[in-house]
């Protein structure tokens, strides 16, 4: 695969690409000749294969154009409340490979573990994605933001869905084939370590969100995003 | 969820489980209050809700016997290729929070990373899955192996389905679809970081394992089994 990197419209000048400081450093880094193809994406749908500009540092020579195909025909928005250590780290990497079109993260009761500094580790996410997506060739970098409270991020109009531990009789299957067959948009919503609490989860009902299950097992707190985001895609034949 | 632990039949005698001295030494550790009711799965079906036996030190007593119901209706074997650092250890951990029955670890042409050590990273593997399946209340404690190269694995009797990122055609939902909707168990064969060679997919596809494709998305190795396998569970009934 060809390195990737990504840039946005106002870059793109006629055949040439004005690359980001931190990528021209990427690429001398890489000892990248100037013979070497390499894809630049411009988050709009459109895949750029390029060289180096010999004249000018810098700058990328647009050889051809190509469509994004790392984007899946659902956009899937995870909403995952805040956990430990690295295991936000952990869902927001496997979530961009798999496709998530956007992450929101938020704080629920049970969160243990919201950050002090809250904007500093939203750009180490975004980090994470941007890393992810230049590997994972997609052709966006899903958006990471701090989406407030659990009751906040109740109030949105995509079709949603809350996985819960001790819901055993709702099937994410039975939802999904419930919704109709040219959804565009999805949200799920995952919670903590400690799970959420019973008047969260009556909160979501009474706001029509359907609570499922995610099966018999146990899912850790970072497990269950991706799981459930992978049910998506392979149910909406993005696998 | 109550603390969870394995035993053998062979442990248990009438209304007494002779606990290990792991398992006894981890209830001291947790400083478990005589009252306190605990789980040990037999991983034959049955899981038994116990408190300490006030007499006898390291056994348990039983007051109820219940159905195990951490158990997928599938018996799904993971056959992962040796990958670096801490990717196989993810993989175990989230196999077995699926629902892996079994794990297998080969060598193919492009590992870069077979342990010098086998036996040692199989302990250190088969130590991960007790600790998540305790954790992710499984029926039994998923048993990691070697099993030796690419071409041996290739020798055994279940549908078997291969991942390669480099097939475009065939996915995993087609595959799925034509398996008769009572199959018993299902292995799945993932290769390592640099992928498989051709020449592998060649010796894959004349023993009849078909060659699927995981989208359009790259996914990472360590990423591979869990998605291939999430899919599997979702598409089977049980998630």
């Amino acid at each position: 695969m060809m390195i990737r990197f990504f840039t946005t419209q106002t870059n793109i000048k006629g055949k040439a690409i004005k690359l980001s400081r931190d990528d021209s450093e990427h690429i001398r880094s890489l000892r990248l000749r100037p013979d070497e193809f390499f894809v630049v994406c411009d988050e709009c749908g459109s895949d750029y294969i390029c060289k180096l500009d010999s004249d000018s540092h810098g700058v990328a020579r647009i050889y051809e154009r190509q469509q994004s195909c790392g984007e899946a025909s659902v956009k899937c928005t995870v909403y995952m409340a805040y956990s430990k250590g690295d295991r936000l780290d952990y869902a927001v990497q496997k979530s961009v490979e798999l496709g998530v079109y956007e992450i929101v993260l938020f704080e629920s009761k049970r969160c243990v573990a919201v950050p002090n500094n809250i904007p500093k580790k939203i750009e180490r996410l975004q980090r994470i994605s941007l890393e992810t997506a230049k590997q994972a060739g997609r052709g966006i970098v899903p958006v990471v933001s701090d989406g407030g409270r659990f009751k906040d991020i109740l109030e949105q109009n995509n079709d949603t869905i809350l996985f819960y531990e001790d819901e055993d009789n709702l099937h994410l299957k039975t939802i999904l084939e419930e919704l109709s067959a040219d959804v565009q948009s999805i949200s799920i919503i995952t919670g903590p370590e400690g799970g959420f609490e019973p008047s969260e989860i009556e909160q979501a009902k009474t706001k029509g969100i359907p609570v499922v299950s995610l099966g018999t097992r146990i899912l850790r707190s970072e497990t269950a995003p991706v799981v459930a985001l992978t049910a998506i895609m392979y149910h909406s034949g993005n696998l």
